[in-house]
């Protein structure tokens, strides 16, 4: 399969060089047809890479393996090992030094934001095969893809074959979100052969093994899924500990009640015992498991809204003031942490989403599902909620969940992830844009001029997806030569603006020639 | 066709009735399992009306012909019979009540917003079939969808079921492009069979007229064209009467230099003569033609940038500015004027592209081509393009040019107009939704209330697409039962959060009645 990867994005695999031989990370490098070559950012992993062999039997290499074991070797009792730990004094990992190298920064710059709490780095020290990223609001924004089987379909090859396909078109994070029957083999193999930091939900486990009974959940059981999935290597954790029993009737009036399957869950197991959850009565000794691992929180907003109606309600701010309390507890551990957010919520209430968590979170990285922005478009729910989730990413979100078309109506298959991950790429790269992250704009600058020139190739090249880019000019235009054409089938040759264009500014600076010897009066920009 | 477009659709055409007989505005009744009817605005014609017969070759019935034979009846010599005209003197036409039924608006809100030069009511009286529709921002956002055959494709049939197409999936408006043979007749027969207002840009046909020769365009074959079309019924025109020479050579550093046709023709037309294009020096003739048959302008920004990079730049908003000046002069001969915007731009610049024309254009509706929000995704330019539009849209665009996922590669077919009408009603309802538009989230809501009580044939019939919505459910749990199941394919019996949540409310209640009793301590909502 690699060589048809590399032969289908048009591109080449390359590898920056860190102040290590072990230490290289990976790029998507284009060239251009003048020569050029542009660098993009790559989650594709080994299996773009035609020089490596992958085996999904023996799973990729352990390429953090030697890191770990000096650091492990280094360690003195007591201490701490997340990459918040090592942040706060003053340490700069090898994983921090990669992310830096990845997103252009300095490994200064990096160490700063992950001990303000302003930014992640989720790597599971049992991960090894995972290549390092950051997640927070002045990096990239990322894109994390959900995958797994439910009751009723997939099995384990297809989810494996999932994530792999998911990283491929650029999924940044992947989610294991199975709740069906062998659940910890798959996410054994999706682990072993994810190039990219995998995160769970362990309460769907949990629930599994008391017979999807929630009264029947206990903190005992789902501490054991916990320390049964960290030592798996899962890099981030949704724990929906802010679904608090005094929340719960504050959602009694909603158009949609609870949508969170974990909210949903938890509620229920509250109602039943009239207690508060034990996700949040055990929520310092949750701390201490994960951060042995340097698993990283991701709190869950499980009231967050599912319809528009509901959005930015009492009970969803309720839970997001309990999440800031639980961010300041998990911070005090050492524990890396981020916080999810909405849902569905129209365009002019998005902004406070953002807003009030940063506030309320002290900065720590936003992970928004969308949101939605209508609910009236099912089958199109991709579109309704990257809408949202550019905006969202504009303001300050790290992290975009995708949605596929297939939400709320079935689980998406092959197409639809790619469909999924392709939209929320946009939105993240939309969002990059407008917040003027460094670099962002070579891309579409380096796409455009390719297009001005009629270099359809590397237009294709450049393209998110090579492939539907290629296939749709081919459509209507399928001879070789039309890719050189100075022109396309939009147009057709009399009426092309750009071809127009190129005309004019040709017979500009033949003008401009002519009235230099004249001084010079007409071409002159006005500027009135 | 009927039949099966009002089966597929899963709901009813019905009419509210105006002040006469003939005044009839068509609606959607989509009708719920519970007795309930939703009532949605409807443009996809007498074609989904069953009790209505339809013949391509002898057209549309021509519902306006006895308004505007009264209305010829009482006019007396000199005066001006354009929408504003009557607007003006306090006159309330039968087209302003009409839209004002469909926006469920006062005719003296419809009127005083086409009296401010705030809305247009595009209708050429020689256009008589189609159904009266309003453009401005104090209303519903509106869709427009191109159509038109190259010199490379397509048959006069084709296009008139394109646009028979595009209107049963929501757009508002068409605008005929043909470039290519049997312009005329194509034409002919769009605006006879189309139910909603057309648009053209007459510049492509008079371009046709000198052999596809720019420089041998003039002010005489133009004006020929206009009329040519204007008898036809054309109801709003694209000019692009802003390309000033001073402003040719602004364009000169771009990225992408010019991208509108129109501009590059008149770009191309000022160099070669040397002088100011014949569309300006010639404007207030213009306005005298546009203004006999009441046909609005759509002023084109012929300098709108085609790439990230060339966004808001000084030939952009020098061209705005210009536009801003026509728009008065337009105004003043009573003739309904609406400003086309951009185009290529990044998130955190759109608002300033509104704002701007707004001001300068004195709140004329503006109508935007998107715009798109990042370059690097071509094949899915509707939706880097829908993000920009739903945003523009919000911040009080009136009017969006739809853009399908051919745009930059090929030319849109059958699937292509209707994805991309699909995605531009998301996008301007999303801005409905978000300028609190009267009724907009009723719809939301309806579909959200059917989803949460697991009402399928709801939830499909309320989508904005139906046949896909019902599709992807099918694909995953295809049997009849799973339409009135309790829960879906996604998370399966176990694991539905909306089931869960149902029972919650149920054992909510019932707590609520054991405390009642007890003095109602435990389930107060809190509120710190």
């Amino acid at each position: 399969m690699t060589k048809q990867d590399t032969r289908v994005l048009g591109s080449h695999k390359g590898y920056l060089s860190g102040s290590r031989p072990d230490l290289r990370v990976p790029v998507r490098r284009v060239h251009l047809t003048d020569g050029r070559d542009v660098t993009l950012y790559d989650t594709s992993g080994p299996y773009t890479d035609p020089e490596v062999t992958t085996d999904v039997r023996r799973g990729l290499p352990p390429l953090r393996a030697p890191w770990l074991a000096e650091r492990a070797a280094r360690r003195r009792s007591g201490d701490g090992l997340t990459q918040l730990a090592y942040a706060r004094r003053g340490e700069i990992t090898e994983e921090m030094e990669y992310v830096a190298l990845r997103e252009d920064r300095s490994p200064e710059f990096v160490r700063a934001e992950i001990a303000a709490g302003r930014a992640v780095l989720p790597a599971n020290v049992r991960h090894p095969e995972a290549e390092p990223m950051i997640i927070g609001k002045n990096f990239l924004v990322k894109v994390n893809a959900n995958i797994g089987n439910s009751a009723v379909t997939s099995s384990i090859e297809e989810e494996v074959e999932k994530m792999r396909w998911a990283t491929r078109w650029g999924a940044d994070t992947i989610m294991d979100l199975s709740t069906g029957k062998d659940i910890h083999t798959t996410r054994e193999w999706v682990l072993r052969n994810s190039p990219v930091p995998v995160g769970t939900v362990p309460l769907y486990q949990a629930l599994e093994k008391v017979g999807g009974r929630a009264e029947e959940l206990s903190w005992e059981v789902f501490r054991d899924t916990v320390i049964e999935q960290a030592e798996q290597g899962v890099d981030y954790m949704t724990v929906h500990a802010g679904v608090l029993l005094r929340y719960v009737p504050l959602t009694a009036g909603r158009t949609t009640g609870i949508v969170s399957r974990g909210g949903s869950i938890m509620a229920a197991w509250c109602l039943a015992h009239h207690e508060e959850s034990f996700l949040y009565t055990h929520f310092e000794e949750l701390c201490t498991i994960l951060r042995e691992y340097d698993i990283t929180f991701s709190l869950g907003d499980g009231l967050r809204p599912g319809s528009i109606a509901d959005a930015n309600d009492e009970a969803q701010f309720a839970e997001l003031r309990t999440l800031g309390e639980l961010n300041r507890i998990a911070k005090a551990h050492d524990v890396q942490t981020m916080i999810e957010g909405p849902g569905h919520v129209p365009m002019h209430k998005i902004k406070e989403n953002v807003d009030l968590q940063q506030e309320i979170c002290e900065e720590a990285p936003f992970y928004t599902l969308g949101p939605l922005t209508t609910d009236i478009a099912p089958g199109y729910d991709h579109i309704t909620s990257a809408i949202g989730a550019a905006m969202i990413g504009w303001w300050g979100t790290a992290m975009l969940c995708y949605v596929t078309p297939k939400e709320h109506l079935g689980l998406p298959d092959r197409d639809d992830v790619k469909t999924g991950v392709i939209t929320y790429r946009i939105a993240a790269h939309a969002a990059d844009l407008a917040k003027g992250h460094p670099g962002a704009q070579r891309w579409d600058d380096a796409l455009s001029e390719a297009r001005f020139d009629f270099r359809w190739e590397d237009q294709f090249n450049l393209s998110l997806d090579p492939d539907t880019a290629r296939a749709f000019h081919d459509e209507t235009l399928p001879a070789e030569p039309a890719k050189t054409a100075h022109f396309c089938s939009m147009c057709g040759p009399k009426f092309c603006s750009m071809r127009i264009s190129r005309d004019i500014r040709e017979r500009m600076a033949e003008k401009s020639a002519e009235f230099a010897a004249g001084g010079n009066r007409v071409y002159l920009p006005v500027t009135d």
